[in-house]
Parts: structure tokens; C-alpha cells; sequence
């Protein structure tokens, strides 16, 4: 039996990152589920535009998404609920710096990349960037032949219904 | 040791969920992963546009999202390999209908959206259709407290490096 929830989003649970740019000169970190895949080397990352990373991400057009590993849940849920703007969460992280200026990266995240600004679809309250990646730097540690393999990378994944994270599970096979 | 893979989308594993369509006048469906979360309330489906799904989106200006469940994983992989233009798809799942016309869901998915279609974000190989959820609707058998409980839905999810499915794992704690 089936009941209209009325317009709810039930697209989760969705992979959530942290996303790395650089605001007043100094870096800056904030998880994002609101995320999606435009076409194979194109993302989108929509955050609300209360949020204080957007300047940084308008200024410089760069960013980076950092895969979150289970072990990073703590430090991952803290920049989501900390404002920039109360915090300096530059520390929090240790950062490496790709080709691109303005996209400071997680040193122990599993997996990075560093993504160019190509495009802002504007809504009344969320900045979608649409982003290009540029470069994907992967920990050999989670590689098998090497491609990136999410058994290895260990993911978080969030869904607002229940708003709380989840570690993947085994592979789904076939009957 | 970090390796640079080049610009390679690591944005995974998202939910692989079967939209809902009806082309020349029959239900069809395809699925898909380049998914996204624009909005609380807006979704894009990016689908390239070779799909035989696109003509009728564009028709109808309708589409429904049908969460994937891991005992409909063979079904999925299978409208997701066959083109509609080859085989017909429609009873392929038994279809019900909600209030928007060309919109039809999977019966025994635990959760479908009807969407209406509210903008195409044109790329070169890709329809984004950008969607807004008009109706939700969640057998009641995966509802905790009347919110979706994904561990009820058992999701699939998939990633494109190692081009497989996955189920959803625990909670993940914070320390």
C-alpha cells in the first residue's frame, strides 16, 4: 500500500562531500550532498547562497570535492554545521594544493578533485556550480587495477528523510 | 602516496533509480545514475540524447523517478542496457499512473516521484532534464515514524569505475 508523501525529495541517499575553496585567503571546508553528475567529466554542486564558501568559489571559479571516508565522518559533519563565517576551518583539515588556485584539498581524503567553475545555474536560494573536473587525485591505497574502488574507499553517503550517514555496502549482484 | 588519474568523475556511488516515461504513446523505462539534487524540491536526470526516453520527456514534459530496490536489480540492469527503440519496455514492471499524464511509476518500487519537467540544461551529448517532485509516494512497509527509511527501501547504488551495483551498508556513527 502506497502513500502520497506530497513533494518530497527521496533521491538519497546521495555520496557527501566535503568541498574545499579558499575565502578572505585562507581555506575553507563544507560538506555538500546536494551534488549530481551532468555528463562524465561534469558535476554539479548546489549550495545554498547564505553559505560563506561561495564567495570564495565566485572569486576564484575553482573548488575541490573530497570523497569522505568513514574515517572522517567527525571532521566532515563538523564543517557542515559550522559556518565559515563563525569558524576558521582551515585547520581542520590539512590541505594540498593541485594545478588550480583557490581549491585547497583534503590530505587524507581517499579521493580528490580539483574542479574548475564552468557555469551557475541560479535558483532563488542555492548557487548550482557546475563544475569541470580537472584532476582526480587518488590514495594508491584504494585502487584496485588502477580504478578507484568504493570497497577500498570506504564512502560516506547521507539522506536528509532520516538526515544521517551510512557506510556502503557489499556489491548488489545480479540473480 | 596519492596518483593523479587525470579528470576522472569520482562522484560515486549514486542511487541508480528507473525513470518512467511513455514514448509513442506505451510506458518506458531506462536507467540512471547521472543524477542530482538541485533544490529540496528540484532533481536533474541527465540522459544522453541518443536515449529513446528523451522524445517523450520532451513531449510530455513529465517523467517519473522510481527508486531501485535491491530485489528489482535485475530488471534495472536490463531497461538499462535495452533501448527502447529495440524492445518494448512496458511490461517490464507493471505501471500505475498518479495525477501527471506521461509520468508512469513502478508499482512495486518502494518509492516513486512524479516530476514535472521545469528545464532542460542543454549540453552536448546530454539532456539535463531539471524536474521539480510533484507527488511522492512510499509503500508504507519502508516508512519509520512517516519519514522513508532507506534501510526499509534497501536502495542500489552504482559507481562507473568499476561499472557495478551496490547496497546500502549500516549507519555511520560519529566517534
Amino acid at each position: 500500500m502506497k502513500k502520497n508523501l506530497g513533494a518530497t525529495n527521496a533521491l538519497y541517499p546521495m555520496p557527501i562531500v566535503v568541498v574545499g575553496t579558499e575565502v578572505n585567503g585562507k581555506a575553507n571546508y563544507n560538506a555538500i550532498a546536494h551534488v549530481g553528475i551532468i555528463d562524465h567529466k561534469t558535476l554539479s554542486i548546489s549550495m545554498g547562497k547564505i553559505h560563506y564558501s561561495n564567495q570564495g568559489i565566485k572569486e576564484h571559479k575553482t573548488l575541490s570535492i573530497n570523497i569522505t571516508a568513514e574515517d572522517m565522518v567527525e571532521e566532515m559533519d563538523h564543517v557542515g554545521k559550522v559556518s565559515g563565517a563563525k569558524e576558521d576551518k582551515s585547520q581542520i583539515f590539512n590541505s594540498v594544493y593541485g594545478e588550480l588556485k583557490g581549491a585547497p584539498m583534503i590530505e587524507n581524503a581517499p579521493v580528490s578533485m580539483e574542479c574548475e567553475v564552468i557555469d551557475i545555474y541560479d535558483q532563488p536560494e542555492f548557487d548550482v556550480f557546475i563544475v569541470k573536473v580537472v584532476n582526480t587525485y587518488a590514495d594508491e591505497a584504494v585502487l584496485t587495477d588502477g580504478k578507484i574502488d568504493f570497497a577500498k574507499v570506504k564512502p560516506v553517503l547521507f539522506d536528509m528523510p532520516k538526515f544521517g550517514y551510512w557506510k556502503l555496502g557489499p556489491r548488489a549482484e545480479r540473480k
